[in-house]
């Protein structure tokens, strides 16, 4: 029985069944189910001692049992399912009988919110906050340090140990980023981690149906994302599909040796990640790409198994739906099988037509970044379904500019050549362009601690057309190293803990500089909520010439002028330049300050400044 | 009279018309044609005093005179004719009345070369060898400083004058060009450049139908592609469509204000190359990188009036055919009207359908050169018909490349992930990889004086599904700055010139480096012409590892593995790792010294080489 538990706990329900004997079961996967899904069928994983010897059956209207899929191990048992679409909401039982032994397991069709299939996502109105739970605030010490996890409080570790940070902490400041102008919040991985080590960042998963509970536990975490939303914030889960960690309960009795790839043995990727569309790869790296290891500590998921392939695209579509989440980001995306990510993301995208999907490929190329985008037609011929994937070419170009030097071939000359890259992408206003995140340097040191130019990296990144997303303490201008060093990257969030001298939520013990980053992008990403100019208008830019960078932003109601000056000295900017767009008598009233701009024959830009003006 | 003999000069031809009275006119542009062109059209462009005035007439069986154009200045007019297919070669007046004024213009229609329509072009089984004629070889001294000409001969001037080379110095070395193994020549513009200076490089043409006096004349250009012809190499012409230099003739006598750009005022392109596909272009930056001026002594050329349209596609046909070439090499392709651009490669490619255009876009972003090709997908909707562009983004990346370190993310990490950008071509073996050229430091000095690195980037220029191309005096290790230094770039090539203590075509006076580089590169190249895996084969290449860089080109008849191996110790390969490639039991031939590998299981790669090796 004291297995039994473990059901009600992983299902988030609390039943009573009238059991013939004690259920040996450890895992039902998922643990229950709804209604009403477009996708009529359900494959659910049984883990337990000699589960497979068993013989299912159900007696649901609407729910039939469609056969039974087995792995190597014995101990499990794949139901496939048939829901019905007038399958109504209730609850049943399975039973599994062998000889005169029975084992009955509590189901249950739940009833879906109203409009979930309908739900919407995120784009190019929203902006996103990317913060990492352990790091951000601790709500509830009583999660710290807790029995059956090894990786426990340490937080004079910066780099492998947990801070202690959690939902609570999250939950107790929605208040603040909701203030700050968030209206998405993307959490590193929240599902556990039941690591030795490194299981702070979430991206080594040991249950992929489960809530780490140093963080918190699955209703917590659906509470946290109905009070976000009642605060404006919708939530987009991070997942990672490549990999899980080798805490994971399944690495202490495997389905089978194809469960994970190279037959379960760890053998590394290179990271070779052009082999997915290069026309020259080899059979072998491509296969090492996606099927070597990110890690020794992470096992690689063999998804051209159709049961690993299936059990993801369900936990995908279980978190959306139990959680309610408003989007997903994809890890490692490129490192998954390239047939099951069509896969994948076209059965998340059939369920939930306009929810957002964003996948992360670290490269600074966007021809391989654009493969993944739906509607990008590849050479290849490889079809995707993500409405979305991270920006990084143009997160790296835009640091890279903004401190180089200013030069034809240089600086924002390389900001304003990158754009003409915007021909590959579908949408472009649907890429999500970030400052930072938790795997690059603090945006404030990777520019010298330059607040002029940090203001310019700010300004740009909210009023391009793009889904912009900020990194937890970017306002209070965190700093970093600039070489890779994930505990630099990855500190504690002032204010998050009990005793802390300085607290970035309520202002104390900023300095003024802090004060003076983090009312500015509050001042912007307040007023960008509403800009409709902003968020589907048109951008024409004009080519950076002396040191200044121009573009406009616009639609039938509203005109926005941005200009970039690193130029040391006030300028007088020409504005003739600018008739096409630019109306006769027109001026610019500051977003910021209010201060009116006189905009002909010349506007006069102040040294090392980004202006932001309405255009009137 | 005197200005009349410059007809037959133009035309290449000598007759001795019955004129009515002395023909004032000191341009018939094109001076002569051919009978049996695709296109029926042909305009012609006369300039003389006040030839506006004058009534044309032709009475020659299949050319009809189909009207005039005319322009603001009554010294020109445009004569536009219609060749009947029928039409044959032959000899005509064409005859200009005013009143009892009469002006006799003798014209001839040629006949073409057997199969010049169907001539070839140049490809992946040619190795093109860039030289400029001023700095190779001077074969006539007698043109070094001519009168007429400002610009005259000044060796000791590295940067602005002339050094002297002409046609007559290539000719004389065509048997070392053969020899080495090249299979094409473009030599940098030779029509005439009139300039006060800086006439040498030849990109400020003063007369698009002459070849510069102090290079030779027009039939001893014809001449020398003939030779060269024999000797197994075409000649691929360098043309510039978008300026013009400001001795070209026309400036003293201009058609109309809108002959060149802007009015025929100087106002400067800020080069903002990428307008031409970015979708956020202003119109004021998209008008300026096409029609603002190279700069003060190149005008830019008004494409957008049809008559220069018309003018500059005649004289490009003109020059294919009456000399015989097999190709084009288009300078600052992108920096002309881009819908003149598809007509201008369009109409070449109907009368020459084999034939092969180059363009210059000189950007290390792949999507902006794609844009040029032939066949691709632009988003924008633009239609070009270039077979081929220069490879400047592999170009840029093989030289960075090769001296960065070895890592995850750079070295041969960033030159094997470019090749996913191939997929953007529709042809990559068209493309042009070159290891250097005129404007760009030598390959040597770029490589830090490292021979073990310069025989890797010849190796792979002339080993990639490419078509290679090779600046004179690499293959004798010549130097130069690695910053843009013109003069540095394009220094004399030793034993061009009388008295030259170093000889480069006996190999006197080269140092032992300097020979072992000229002997690799002559039996690369020489071995190269008959390897069809290497001209049309498949490429495989695998991820680099430690060091370590392999690729093959295979096709059903040859195999050919290169390594490419950083480390300076000698390393033992596993090779089971290219199993898919490698037939069992291989050995490997090393086409330079043809002493055998063995290759399983594993290959002795020695330090700091590349091994180029057919497999058996």
């Amino acid at each position: 029985m004291a297995k039994m538990v473990l059901i009600p706990m992983l299902a988030g329900l609390i039943t009573t069944p009238a059991l013939a004997q004690p259920n040996s079961l450890d895992h039902v996967e998922p643990g229950f189910w709804w209604a009403g899904m477009k996708n009529p069928q359900l494959q659910l994983m049984l883990h337990g001692p000699q589960i497979a010897g068993y013989t299912p059956s159900i007696n649901y209207p609407g729910v039939k049992l469609d056969g039974t899929s087995k792995v190597s191990n014995p101990n499990y048992l794949f139901l496939n399912l048939q829901i019905s679409p007038v399958a109504r909401a209730g609850k049943f039982n399975i039973i599994l009988r062998q000889g005169n032994k029975e084992i009955v397991i509590p189901y249950e069709l739940k009833a879906r919110e109203k409009n979930s299939a309908q739900r919407p996502g995120f784009g190019p109105a929203d902006v996103i906050l990317n913060i990492m739970p352990d790091r951000f605030a601790n709500g509830d010490t009583g999660n710290d340090s807790l029995p059956g996890f090894t990786d426990k409080l340490d937080r004079a570790d910066a780099s492998a140990s947990r801070h202690g940070g959690d939902l609570k902490g999250i939950r107790d400041h929605l208040d603040y980023i909701a203030s700050m102008g968030y209206t998405m919040l993307w959490p590193t991985p929240v599902v556990e981690n039941n690591q030795q080590s490194y299981s702070y960042h979430g991206y080594a998963t040991s249950d992929y149906y489960k809530v780490d509970a140093r963080l918190g536990n699955n209703e917590e975490y659906r509470q946290l994302v109905a009070e976000a939303k009642k605060q404006g914030i919708g939530v987009i889960q991070d997942i990672v599909l490549n990999h899980i960690g080798d805490g994971h309960w399944w690495m202490k009795d495997l389905p089978s040796k194809d469960w994970l790839s190279h037959d379960s043995e760890f053998v590394p990727t290179y990271h070779a990640r052009t082999t997915v569309s290069d026309p020259y790869a080899s059979a072998i790296d491509k296969k090492n790409y996606t099927q070597g290891w990110f890690e020794v500590h992470m096992p690689d998921m063999n998804q051209n198994n159709p049961l690993v392939a299936n059990y993801q695209i369900q936990n995908t579509i279980w978190w959306i739906e139990y959680a309610g989440l408003a989007g997903i980001r994809a890890d490692t995306y490129g490192y998954s099988d390239p047939a099951f990510l069509t896969q994948w993301s076209r059965r998340i995208m059939q369920e939930y037509p306009h929810l957002t999907l964003v996948g992360e490929e670290w490269s600074d190329n966007p021809n391989l970044v654009a493969h993944w985008l739906r509607g990008h037609k590849n050479a290849n011929g490889y079809v995707s379904h993500m409405p979305s994937m991270m920006d990084y070419p143009l997160h790296d170009t835009l640091r890279k500019a903004l401190v180089a030097p200013e030069n034809l071939h240089s600086g924002f000359a390389t900001l304003y050549e990158s754009l003409v890259n915007d021909q590959l992408y579908p949408q472009p206003s649907a890429m999500v362009l970030f400052e930072g995140n938790h795997d690059v340097s603090r945006l404030y040191s990777a520019l010298d601690e330059d607040l002029d130019l940090f203001r310019m990296a700010v300004t740009y990144v909210a009023t391009m057309p793009r889904t912009p997303q900020f990194y937890y303490g970017t306002e209070i201008l965190m700093t970093s190293t600039k070489h890779r060093d994930d505990g630099a990257f990855r500190k504690d969030f002032p204010g998050g803990w009990a005793g802390d001298t300085v607290n970035a939520f309520t202002g104390a013990g900023l300095n003024p500089r802090q004060l003076e980053a983090q009312a500015f992008i509050k001042k912007l990403l307040n007023w960008r909520k509403t800009q409709t100019a902003i968020h589907s208008g048109k951008l024409m830019h004009f080519a950076p010439q002396n040191g200044i960078y121009v573009y406009f932003r616009y639609d039938q109601q509203h005109k926005f002028m941005v200009v970039m000056n690193k130029n040391t000295v006030a300028t007088e900017l020409k504005t003739q330049r600018f008739d096409e767009i630019l109306p006769t008598r027109a001026t610019g009233k500051d977003v910021f300050t209010g201060q009116d701009f006189a905009l002909a024959p010349t506007l006069n830009v102040p040294a090392r400044s980004v202006l932001l003006l309405e255009i009137h």
